[in-house]
This record gives structure tokens, sequence and C-alpha cells, in this order.
């Protein structure tokens, strides 16, 4: 989760979860207003918050556990349909991951597995024409790769000036889709997650498909790979994909009750402005200014998840 | 090392390495020249790159291996200078990681180890009097965080307008010093490495120590902390330390002759532009710009290593 804290010492950690709570007499809660996100989120009401659309959720199941991946079809429409045929066919199932370079990204797939009824290669969807019907909460913080950014459909996002062409940008857990150097030779055959520091010069060079809500960990903490540009070598196995399934192919009691915040209320507009201007204990000096890829897009699972999903 | 590629295919990549050299008729390689940062780093010189200084080195050795780390004496003297006794006195030898959050930090220490001769706590040096003397190469991109930022002794350094007072940027690979709320009760016995999406809020609010320079991976990698904050829980066991040592106080034999780019000469100008504005074949729309944390600072190993030191 896109939560950084604090770099408190270890003792200080266990001292402050160990604290007893307030005198008798402290202000009721009411009285303090949330300042940070923790207490934001706390404090958020369940509109604030977004069940995940199963048919647009994907599931990619591996050795260490489930990763959760909302798909974008707004802005990749025919990939995203593509992805979908693909998981449908089992074209993902026991594959592996084939590449983790550091601080860039993680990928999977396979070129040259038969595929039954996915396409190949598809037209690029770098780039659309702005849907005036479409969210967008702009982000006022100027930003150097784009003229407009901020978030659409929860998804960090770029106009050009005119705010006639969108993008979703390149942020920690954007997924995205390999291809060759033609600009219509990506698919969704290969898939990757960026695993480091925001790779924006992508932007507007390949197809963004969604972004990972849950579960990175499982993949950005992979051994990474010994051969070129992170691919794993010959001496490596890269860990098995189980399966990825649409979570709305699976019954109902099999899907995870994933929300995330949205990004189009006062509640998200305060959280920025928290994390834009932190005022607890720890920080000295307000950086007042927020990057696009260091807001923290929080994900939460509001029900029991069946037994070894999660 | 933070040398994000493009996303190609897997398939795409074995057959680039695998492409047979060209034509005899091709041109001398003199008459093209350098765009990529691979090539513009073959053409270096020798006087392009810097040799670490031992004494400003150190060795943090895991079990996945050898972690080198860069110090910055100018910008955190007292810091630095207690790192070195906390290593000379062996503080941190059989100590573990603490802390791996995702997207954030790794983090290890003992707070309540007691100490030999080194301080148990120290003044802020969060910022610094800008040395006329000190190399400083300014990125002409703007920044959010900062009026002015640019490399300072190859480290991502930023300036206030007025140019008097500078600081060290958290990028992927920083090095800093955990501290509780009070601003000087850090002292070097709990470090963090960024290993995410750069958290520049930390700017001016935390003492920069120096920087990673090799194997970063043998961090990045490391199974995530299931406690709150990333901090290991009390299932979990931390990655062992089994020592930190400045380079200095290793037989020259046992040191490794680490080289880093430098960052105030003509070619690293040139790699700048080469990635700000990228010309290779898969690059579509040139992004124009180019952050702070986005760009590369390549390291290398110049002679061979010792046995197992690597």
């Amino acid at each position: 989760m896109p939560n950084p804290s604090p770099v408190l010492t270890a003792l200080a950690v266990a001292t402050a979860l160990a604290a007893p709570a307030g005198p008798a007499t402290a202000a009721p809660e009411s009285a303090v207003p949330p300042k940070t996100m923790a207490e934001l989120l706390a404090a958020s009401a369940d509109t604030d918050w977004r069940r995940l659309d199963p048919s647009s959720t994907l599931y990619l199941d591996l050795d260490a556990g489930r990763v959760i991946i909302e798909l974008a079809p707004r802005f990749a429409p025919r990939h995203v349909a593509n992805i979908i045929a693909l998981a449908r066919e089992h074209y993902y199932d026991g594959l592996a991951i084939t590449r983790v370079q550091d601080n860039f990204v993680v990928q999977w797939g396979d070129a040259q597995r038969p595929l039954k009824g996915a396409a190949r290669a598809l037209p690029a969807e770098f780039t659309r024409t702005v849907d005036p019907a479409a969210p967008f909460t702009r982000l006022p913080d100027p930003d150097g790769y784009a003229p407009v950014v901020g978030f659409s459909d929860g998804l960090p996002a770029a106009r050009d000036a005119a705010g006639a062409t969108t993008w979703l940008a390149h942020c920690y857990g954007t997924v995205g889709v390999g291809r060759d150097n033609d600009a219509g030779s990506g698919s969704g055959a290969e898939l990757y997650v960026v695993i480091g520091h925001a790779p924006r010069q992508l932007d507007r060079n390949i197809t963004v498909v969604g972004r990972v809500v849950h579960g990175i960990e499982r993949l950005s903490a992979l051994p990474r790979g010994g051969g070129p540009m992170g691919f794993l070598d010959a001496t490596a196995t890269g860990a098995p994909i189980h399966s990825v399934r649409l979570a709305a192919d699976l019954p109902a009691a099999q899907r995870l009750a994933v929300e995330v915040l949205r990004t189009d209320t006062p509640l998200f507009t305060r959280l920025v402005e928290a994390r834009r201007n932190r005022t607890d204990d720890w920080y000295k000096v307000p950086a007042g200014y927020i990057d696009l890829c260091s807001v923290p897009l929080p994900a939460r699972i509001s029900a029991p998840s069946p037994a070894g999903s999660d």
C-alpha cells in the first residue's frame, strides 16, 4: 500500500503502539478534526469508498498469494477486453514471472504460447480522447511530465493542456502491456507492473491497463532477475502463475469484497492536503507539494476473505 | 541500478540479444554519436568515473551478499562520523533487518543495544549551509519539492532559492538515520534505505547520510514486514546483518574497486539529456522532462571482486 510513514525508530513505534489511551479528561473525539491519513480514513463514510466492479477486476494467484488488479476499460477498452479473453481461455495459467528488474517492473507472459480466441496484437491505446462524462479530480500541484494531472476512476491520470487527450500515468503499481518496438505489437499476452520509482517516461509510450490495488508486495519482493533488463536467466525459475481470473467469472462467494477510496470526494481532497502538508508531531517541515505518484490510493477488504484466498 | 529499460517483450529481448553484428558495410563506430545511456557509458573515459573513497564507503554484508553505501560527510559530518564509530565498535554486527515497508524503506538497528564510544543521539543535520567550494551540477528541470535541484558529490541534492541552504533528496537508494519525534533523537544506530517511489516529503525532516551504490536489490527484495509500518512482527526473523565495515578498515585486497559516474562532467549532462528525451527505436514520445530521482547514477566494479565478497 502506498502509505509511507515517518522513519521512526523501532523503539518509538513499540512505545507508540503500547501507549495507554488518553486520560479520562481528554476532549471528545469529535472535537479534534482528523489531520493524518489514518485519522481521515478512520473518519470516512461508506460512501467515500467504491466497491471494485467484478467485471473489471483480475485475480493473479501466485504461491505468495493473491494480487488484485483493477482494470481500466475507459482508458484501454480493446486491451482490457483482450486481457479478459486471455484470462478466460486460461492463457496465463501455468506461466511464470519472466522479469523482475529492480526499481522498475515485474513482468510475465509468453509471446510464443498459442492463443485460442484472443488477439496476438492490437492497435496502441497509449492515449485517449477525453470523455467529458469521465470523472477527473485535478491535482493542483504542477507536474513535470504533463500539463495537467489528477485522478480518473481512481487511477493517476494526465491530460494535455487543451484537455482533449488523456492517458494513465506510470506510478508504483501501474499495470501495462509489454510490447516490441512496433507501437501496435502489444496485446496483453505480456503484462508488467511497476515496482519502483515512477517511470513516467513510459507515459504515452505504452498501453496502461490498470493498477494493482492489493497484494503488490507479492510481486515487488520477488528475487530480481539476473539477465539483461532483469529478465530471469537460464539458471532461475520464475514464480509460477497459478491462474489469472476475472472476478466476475468466479462464484460470488469466492470473490473478495475489495473497496478502494473514491478520488472524487471532499474526503480525498482532504487526504491529499494531509499528505501535501503533514502536521503530525514527526514532521518538522511540511513539503508544501505532493507529486502525482505520492498520493496514496487506499484499498480495503470489507468482508472476510474466503479461506486461503488472500 | 536505476536503469529502467523499455518494457520489451521477452521474445524481443531474446531476439535483440541474439541479433548478429551489423553488416560489414556499417559505418565505423565513431561516426555514430552515442545516444542511449548504454552507448554513452560504453563511450565514457576513465576520467568520467570516480573511485569511491574507502574512508566514506560502508560494506553492509547480508546472507544475500554485499550492499555498498557511499557516505556523505559533506552533508552530515557528525552523523557520518558516528556511523563510522558504530561500525568500528561492531555495533551493527549480529543485528537484523527490523523493517521492510513496501514502497518505502528497509530499516535496521536496535536503539536499546548498548553503545561503547558512539553517540546515542546527535543534533539534526537535516540541512546544511552551502559550501561555495562544493560541486553542484544543477538539473534544469523544475522540481516540485525544492526551488533548485541537482547533484553534489554524486548525490541528488536540493538548494533553497537563495542558494544558501542545501540538503540531500530522498530518492531510491537514499540512506538516512531513523529518529523519534524529537529532531535530535537520531544517531545512526537505526538506518534506513529507500526502496520505493521517492519519499521526497522526508527531505529536510531527517538526516540523510548517503546512498546505496551497489547491491540494493539485496535489500529491496526482502520479504515485507507484517507489522505496523512494515516492522517485522513477532513471527518473523529479519535478515541477519553479518557486519557493517568501513572499506578503509579492511585490508586493501578485501576492498571492492567500485567507481561511480561523476555528475560534474559533459558526459553526465549528455546522459541526463539522453534520458530526458529518449531517441531509441522503442520510445515514440520523448518525455521532455526528467525528475531528479529518475536520473541514473551508474556504478561499476572496475576490478575483480575478492571471492565471495560481491
